[in-house]
C-alpha cells in the first residue's frame, strides 16, 4: 500500500461538520425566508471573475487579500472578495433584462487571505439583500424593517438597529466650513471610546485645524444621547442650515416615524450619530446592529445608502440600499449565547433494526412518520439495540422507535424518549402523534 | 471620468438572474428537504484545499481540469473539482468525531476547466449524499428510496431509477474466465446502443480473445429484458456458479423486494444489466436515473456502492454508498419540459405605492399579509399606477394590491389579480385571504 496523504485543510480554511452546519443552513434558510418575503429575489453570480473586474473598488489593502492567478487559458483571474463589486458587475451587465428598481439577495462563499491570526477566516459566507434604482427613503425604511424581521425570525428580541444617517454630520461640518475634513474628523471620532473626549479635542485641533469653537460643535454632536427624539432635535439644531444636513434630519424622521408605524418598538431602533461606516462609499442612511447580550461581538448585520454602485462598469448611476448580515459572526454569537441545538443529525426520530427479518416493517414505519413530517432515519444495521441507542444518544435524536417481532405482530411500536428515558407503546399508526408529544414536551 | 471596464464574466463562468436562481434554489431546498427527513446531515467543505489532497484520486483527466495555483504563502492549492473527494479527505480527517455510520449531504459548487465548446461548464453545482461505515444492503435500500421521494418531490412522477449490481458482472467474467478482461468488456458493451451487437461480438473477440460462446454468453446478459423479475431470474442463471455473482443477484433481489414494499411502482424502479458506472470505483449497486419525457438529457441522478473511500487518507477501511443529483442538467430538463414558473420576484404580491402621504399605511398592510405567509413588496416610489403595474407585471408578480386615501379612509383595498385582469375591494383585514384566493384559482 502506498504511503498516505495526511488529511488536512489549509490554513483559513475549516470544515463544517453536522452540528455546525445544521443551525448554519437553518440561518442561511431563515434569512432567505425573510428577504423573499419582501419581495428580494435570490442571484448568484460566479466564484472566479476577471482580477481586473474585482479590483475596480476594492481599494488596496483588498487587493494584497485576493486569491488571483492566471487560469490555463492566461486568463488574469480571481475569487470574489466581497458580494458588492459582483453585484455592481452583475448589475451593470444585465441592467437591460433587471429592470428597476431591483432587489437581490445573495448568499455565497468570499475569499480573502487574511492574517488568521486575528481568528479570521480566509473562506467565509456572505449574506447581503439590495435594493438599486431609487433614492427613496421608503427603500430605506424597508431596509430596516427587513433587519428587524431577520431578527426576531432567527430568534433574538433583545437587539438594537443602530441608524445613522451621513449627510448629518456631512451637513454639520459644511455648517463649521469643514466640509474637506470629514475624512480627519471620521478618524478623530473613532477613537472617541478608546481615548476620551480631551484627547479627541487635541487631534481635532491638531489634524484639521478646527477651533475650539468647531471641535465643540462636534464633539457636541458626536455624543448627543438621550431618545431618538431628543438626539433627532440636537442633531436638527446642529445642522441647521445646511441644504444637506437638514435633508439627512428629515430622512432620519422619516425612518424613525415609519418604523414606529410598522411597529418596531423603540428600543430596537436608536439613532446613533456616532456610527461612520466607510466614508467614501456610503452617501445617506447607515445601519449597524448590536445583541443587547454580547455587545462585544459587534455589529452582526451593517449596511446602507449609496449614490452610485456601478460606476466603474457603467455610465448608468445606480443609487441604491443595502445591508449584509454577518452570518459567521452571528453563529458565533448565537453558539455563545447558547441558542444553538447540539443535534448532529437534522431528524428527530431514529427507527432501531431490531429484528433481522423485518426490514420491511422498518421501512413502511419509517416512510409513514417521514409522511407526516417528521424527519427519520432507519439503522442499517440489526446489531445490538444498546449500541443503536448509543448511537442515537451521540447523535442527538430526539426519539427512539423500537419493535420487535412480536410488537410488529401485534401492529405496535415503542415510542423511546431519549432524553428522559420514557416509553409508550403505541399503534403503529399513532407513532407520528407519540413522537410529536415527545418533541412538544421540548 | 476614468474609462469603464467592460462588466463581463468568464468563458464558462455565468451569472444566474432571479428568473433562473428562484428554481435553483427551490430545486436545493426540495433536496436539502428529502436528504434530512431520511436523516441526512449537511456538511460543508472548502472551495481550496492542497492540490496534493485533490490529485489523490481525480486520475489524468481530472487533473488537467482544475484550477490550480501558487496561493500567496507559496502553497500549492487547487479548487474542488467534486464533492466525492473532499468528503474522503473529510471523513478520514474526522472520523473520530464523526461515529459511523455516517450520512451526509453536501450541495456545493465545483470548478473544471472543461471544454466549454461542448456546452459545458466551468463552475457547477453537485448535489451529493452517502452513507458511509455500513456494507448493509439497507442502505443501497435507503439510498434508492431517497431518490424515488426526490424526484416525487420534485414534481416528477414519470422517471425511472435503473439499478444494477458490478457483482453480477464481475461474477458472469469469473464464471467464464474473463475476469482480468472487465475493463476492456465494459468499454465493449458501453459501444452495444451505437454500433450493434454483431459489432460488440467482433470487438469481444479482438480485444478480450474471448471465444464465439464467451462472446455470446456476454451479449445475452448484456440484452436481458423483461420485468425485473424475469431479467433477475436471467442474471441468476447467467452468473450460477460464482459466489460474487450470487452475492450480486441476492442483492438485487433484497433491493427490489424492500423497495417494492415500501411502495416504489415496478416502472419506476428498472433492474438495467446495461448500466455500469466507470468501472473502478463503484462494487456492488449502481443507480442512473432517467426522465420518462426527456431521456435524451442522460442521467439525471447517479451513484453507486464502494467498498472503500477513504483508502489514499486513512487505513480505516470506509464502504459506503451515495447518489449524486445533477443540478444543472435536471433544471435544463424542467426548462424544456415548461416545468419551471418564469416569474422574477420571490413574492407573490406588489403594493403600489398609490398616494405619496399614505407610506405607513402601506407598510402596515404589507406586515399584515406578510404575516399570512404571503411575500409582498412595497413599490419604493409613488410613481404613476400603470408604470407599477406594467413593473408588477414584469417582474411576474400574481396580484397587485391597490389603495388611494379613499380607499384607505373606508379601510378597504383593491385586489388585482393580474393574469386575469379582474379586481375585488376588501375589507383591509381580508386582503390576506382575497390574495390566497386569486393564487389558489392557479
Amino acid at each position: 500500500m502506498s504511503k498516505l496523504i495526511e488529511p488536512r485543510t489549509l490554513k483559513g480554511f475549516r470544515d463544517f461538520l453536522p452540528a455546525t452546519m445544521i443551525p448554519r443552513e437553518r440561518l442561511m434558510e431563515t434569512a432567505r425566508r425573510v428577504y423573499r418575503s419582501f419581495g428580494f429575489a435570490p442571484i448568484d453570480t460566479p466564484a472566479l471573475e476577471y482580477t481586473e473586474i474585482l479590483l475596480g473598488k476594492g481599494g488596496a489593502e483588498t487587493d494584497k487579500q485576493m486569491f488571483r492567478f492566471e487560469d490555463s487559458g492566461g486568463r488574469d483571474v480571481a475569487m470574489r472578495f466581497d458580494l458588492t463589486v459582483p453585484l455592481a458587475r452583475f448589475v451593470a451587465q444585465h441592467a437591460g433584462t433587471l429592470g428597476l428598481p431591483f432587489k437581490r439577495y445573495h448568499i455565497a462563499t468570499v475569499w480573502r487571505g487574511e492574517n488568521t491570526q486575528r481568528g479570521r477566516y480566509r473562506e467565509f459566507m456572505q449574506c447581503d439583500f439590495d435594493t438599486i434604482g431609487t433614492r427613496s427613503i421608503a427603500a430605506d425604511i424597508e431596509t430596516t424593517l427587513v433587519i428587524h424581521e431577520l431578527f426576531l425570525a432567527i430568534g433574538f428580541t433583545d437587539f438594537a438597529i443602530h441608524v445613522n444617517n451621513r449627510k448629518v454630520l456631512t451637513g454639520l461640518l459644511e455648517r463649521l466650513q469643514l466640509a474637506d475634513k470629514s475624512t480627519l474628523v471620521l478618524r478623530a471620532l473613532d477613537k472617541l471610546a478608546k481615548i476620551g473626549a480631551a484627547k479627541v479635542n487635541e487631534e481635532l485641533a491638531s489634524t484639521t485645524g478646527a477651533t475650539t469653537e468647531q471641535a465643540a460643535a462636534i464633539l457636541e454632536f458626536a455624543t448627543l444621547a438621550g431618545t431618538n427624539d431628543e438626539i433627532v432635535a440636537g442633531v436638527a439644531k446642529a445642522v441647521a442650515g445646511s441644504a444637506l444636513g437638514e435633508e439627512g434630519v428629515a430622512d432620519l424622521r422619516s425612518l424613525l416615524a415609519a418604523c414606529a408605524a410598522a411597529g418596531v418598538p423603540d428600543a430596537r431602533l436608536k439613532l446613533d450619530v456616532s456610527i461612520a461606516r466607510g466614508l467614501d462609499y456610503y452617501t445617506g442612511t447607515i445601519f449597524e446592529t448590536f445583541l443587547t447580550h454580547l455587545p462585544s461581538i459587534g455589529s452582526v448585520c451593517s449596511g446602507g445608502r449609496y449614490d452610485n454602485l456601478a460606476g466603474l462598469y457603467t455610465k448608468q448611476e445606480l443609487p441604491g440600499i443595502g445591508a449584509s448580515l454577518g452570518l459567521d459572526r452571528l453563529l458565533a454569537a448565537m453558539e455563545e449565547l447558547a441558542m444553538l441545538p447540539k443535534a448532529a443529525t437534522p431528524a428527530e426520530a431514529l427507527v432501531t433494526y431490531f429484528d433481522a427479518e423485518r426490514l420491511h416493517d422498518y421501512l413502511r414505519l419509517a416512510a409513514l412518520v417521514r409522511s407526516d413530517g417528521i424527519g427519520v432515519e432507519v439503522y442499517p444495521e440489526p446489531k445490538k439495540l444498546g449500541q443503536q441507542l448509543k448511537y442515537a444518544d451521540g447523535r442527538g435524536f430526539r426519539v427512539a422507535l423500537i419493535a420487535g417481532s412480536n410488537e410488529l405482530s401485534a401492529g405496535e411500536c415503542q415510542v423511546k424518549d431519549l432524553r428522559t428515558g420514557g416509553s409508550e407503546t403505541v399503534p403503529l399508526a399513532d407513532v407520528p402523534s407519540a413522537i410529536k408529544r415527545v418533541l412538544s414536551a421540548g
